[in-house]
């Protein structure tokens, strides 16, 4: 025999990864921001305020800053009097002080004049002539006020960090005045392609030709992880091309993942690269998952290196499963509430046990029920995942879904 | 009496949404992109494939080319013995014909020799010496090759108008070499502040004063929903300078989101800046909603504006049901499935029936279960949706919901 297949030792991705991270420590690099250029970061440290919010206590309606007790029993037929002594202006010191019997004009968000704890709605208030007012309704103290630091007190823990900054994050930070943040760096993720057939995708193919489109859904994949995704071209199907190029882009990335060439044919170069890059080298050849078995997984030098079949399926999945993971990783990013979509599963899913399969499937309603129609063939056809809404998942002990099984559907994110 | 507090018609946010819609008709514009640069980019147009993917039959696997009634009846033990006739080239047109009891080596990816009609994996066939092949199995017609055009048919629709791509649907279009495709422009949506109170955020307060952040969080939502946010500044308590800056900008923007001044105090001059700006001016003052009920709907010289409260709390989660929607309709998006997490309500939630309310969440888990613990407090405290994972609506027609209800947990993207 001229070629001897080799076996994977498989392992689920649950077990695959966490050998790696048993021995990699990620060094997270940071940058300082500014919050309004920092949607969708990971923060780098916890953040504290610098202050107390509000600074001063602030009316959360229109209506008069009063003294409460000078409302207690006040009623539609039998309001309490009070002297209108002013208005606060906005975004001013209160100017004006309320005494016993006395109120203030305020506005939402005006600043509580000196004197009153508390403000009367407009509503149930009625002015008689210029400055008398007739109060309605009794006010307790603290109505319709907001205190010094309730919103946040200076001090205080505001997000921890690895949080990721949302548009209502992005807000707070400012209202306390921080407009420089740290937050991890974008890490660099290196995307290699390997393979004689394949040519860039503005090129015209000759029989033979394929366009490479690993690299950029990969890139994509990387993108809306929070990484900055390096592409590294196409490599040749020799391992002096192959090595060269991982080993020219390895210093500058901070993740190496490599296309194509990881099962166990005589072109297959990836586990050798891995294993030239530096020690340990491969740590994982072959994952109990369907489709993307003949993955590597690897660490050369304290970084990961991954390497994902060429079949563009197998590549993506298989890159959500263990790029995504790890780009959080060099994020520092806490790990977020998995998000889905309940559906009823529209015909059944075979499986064997032993293996966890991710099936595309696409959503449609029925009836008022959400159904998840499996989309089956050969796993190679990028088209499959286009027409697919997400993924169902099949676990590694489950001979396979039923139809009516109701199911949770991980949706592809645009 | 100096002020007469009107009364809002309030309307649900669907039927508010549907007036508009119904004397609202958006232009779309569109702009030329790489699929490269053009991850959760809007399709302008449907898409069709200029050709058949894969352009020539493929293997999908390591083996040999053959005819496949040359292996009806191999076994183990009578296999069918086939001459080796030479090997296909990745990437070149192949060279070599498979004839009867003819095989030609072939990797994952080459090109189906001529004659050839079946690939067997290399597992599958023992070599004997040089150009020997033993086959142990039989092979179907067809097996391990990917037909030409089986991936997409040349003319096939690859995806339709206002899809929004996702990373496989970029290598798709590549794939097929389209490498310039028509999706739409972000739309500019305009932000206005409004306020004396209102300084920018990296201004030092005096007493009276905050920091404008509504234009940011709002900035930062328009950046999630695929817009392009055009930062106005902040308008003075005044008619003269909120219409004034109102104005200038409106020509540029195709949608005006204001924030403040949406109620009906004297300094609430947003209404009247609205009905300034064109016909038919503000379609509905109040939604049936909370928080946020005093908002502005209006439409102007054929473009929407709207009036959110200054409350940065409202202000965020009507944009999130108002704005977000109006985005969609400007990129010709195609409704996407509502994604959520279930959990288990963790507290009740009173409210009222009349209105819907939106409720910030936060998510635990405790005992295998997810928790959703509603955060109650001011309204107007930006660190209660920084506290928050995501937020449950309590329906119009429900007067709440009690602890234990299985609620569905909008999340907040980051």
């Amino acid at each position: 025999m001229s070629r001897t297949p080799e076996f994977f030792n498989v392992q689920p991705v649950r077990a695959a990864l966490e050998a790696l991270f048993a021995q990699w420590t990620p060094q997270p690099r940071r940058e300082m921001r500014d919050p309004r250029a920092a949607l969708g970061c990971v923060l780098a440290t916890e953040l504290r305020s610098p202050i107390d919010l509000p600074e001063f206590a602030r009316s959360t309606v229109d209506g008069y800053a009063v003294r409460a007790a000078d409302t207690f029993g006040a009623s539609q037929s039998l309001p309490a009097y009070l002297a209108c002594v002013g208005s606060v202006a906005m975004g001013e010191r209160a100017a004006v002080t309320v005494g016993t019997a006395q109120a203030a004009e305020i506005h939402t968000g005006g600043m509580l004049p000196p004197g009153a704890d508390a403000v009367i709605m407009i509503e149930r208030t009625q002015t008689i002539g210029e400055d008398e007012l007739e109060v309605l309704h009794p006010v307790a103290p603290g109505e319709n006020v907001i205190q010094i630091g309730e919103d946040v007190a200076r001090g205080a823990t505001i997000l921890p960090a690895g949080h990721r900054l949302r548009p209502q994050d992005i807000g707070g930070l400012l209202a306390v005045g921080l407009t420089a943040i740290a937050v991890a760096a974008p890490p660099r993720i290196g995307i290699l392609s390997c393979g004689d057939e394949l040519v860039a995708p503005e090129e015209t193919t000759a029989p033979g030709q394929i366009r490479d489109i690993n690299a950029h859904t990969l890139a994509a994949l990387v993108t809306q992880a929070g990484g900055e995704a390096v592409l590294l071209g196409i490599a040749r199907d020799t391992f002096d091309d192959y090595l060269a190029r991982a080993r020219a882009a390895f210093a500058a990335v901070d993740l190496l993942v490599m296309t194509a060439g990881s099962s166990v044919s005589t072109r297959d170069w990836t586990r050798a690269v891995i294993d030239a890059l530096g020690a340990p080298g491969v740590l994982q050849h072959g994952l109990a998952v369907k489709p993307g078995k003949p993955t590597l997984i690897g660490l050369a030098a304290g970084k990961p290196v991954i390497g994902l079949p060429g079949n563009p399926v197998s590549a993506l999945l298989v890159a959500r499963q263990i790029v995504t993971p790890l780009i959080q990783r060099l994020l520092g990013a806490a790990p977020c509430p998995r998000m889905s979509i309940q559906a009823t599963l529209a015909a059944s899913i075979p499986s064997a046990t032993g293996r966890e399969d991710s099936v595309p499937v696409c959503l449609s309603e029925r009836d008022g029920v959400l159904m998840a129609e499996p989309i089956f063939g050969k796993s190679n056809l990028i088209f499959t995942l286009m027409r697919a809404d997400g993924l169902v998942r099949v676990p590694l002990n489950s001979n396979g879904l039923p139809a009516g099984t109701l199911v949770e559907v991980n949706p592809f994110d645009a």
